[in-house]
């Protein structure tokens, strides 16, 4: 049983989107109307940075990161990645994983800078659908 | 010789202070007096995205980005590491390795985000030789 950090959100993941899952991560989908292709991977132990981990778990991780930008490509075909590492406000290890448009509302800001314009609707029918076959054909099926 | 897009500011890297390279990225301090421990890592060629490149090639920048986290962190001593590739502006890939401290100008905001404080001033001694010496420990002389 890992530590929980009763005070850490993403050590409570009760109300998440799961889109793959594994005993040491899972994926989940983050998005919101600004931003709706977004995945975050969460390590499931409450460390704080990358380099906490030792190089199998580093490995594992972005090797799952990758097959989250792939899967996002292939399924929304975005103008650009983003990812991202940051933690500022909750120091569990996660990973952002985000598709951006040109017309999306902060491009080519951060999606964390000052929106610049309403946002261009998007939506992909079956986007979680997909994601979860993607990464089950290039993951493995997991086994959290 | 790689290819060059003459508007690509990240294909020419004249006024840059290079802490280490090899033949396939180099890593630049890029810090401001706001967030003044950041680092870059280039990677040489001209490609957007980190599934762009091989297996082979993801695993050496991270490994460097791994590399210049230690550094950083071990030199100063930071609240948190924030990593990010973004290139929303600039598509030729590239990390950004940067230490956050609690009282700098935008914790727990993003960098990219508006400031909230005038940032504590900090500056470390010998910063480019002690990153430099670092890096050069952990990764080799390199070879570009």
């Amino acid at each position: 049983v890992p530590a929980i950090r009763p005070s850490c959100e993403l050590c409570d993941s009760a109300t998440e989107a799961v889109l793959w899952r594994d005993d040491r991560l899972r994926v989940v989908r983050a998005g919101d109307a600004d931003h709706p292709a977004f995945c975050r991977v969460i390590w499931r132990r409450h460390v704080a940075e990358m380099t906490d981990l030792d190089e199998a778990g580093r490995a594992h991780l972005m090797h799952v990161v990758w097959a989250v930008e792939r899967a996002l490509r292939d399924t929304v075909r975005p103008d650009k990645i983003n990812l991202a590492s940051l933690g500022n406000r909750t120091p569990h290890l996660h990973w952002h994983v985000i598709a951006r448009f040109r017309d999306d509302a902060r491009f080519p800001d951060s999606v964390w800078s000052e929106p610049r314009r309403e946002a261009a609707p998007r939506s992909w029918p079956e986007f979680d659908e997909r994601l979860r076959a993607w990464l089950m054909r290039e993951l493995g099926t997991g086994t959290g």
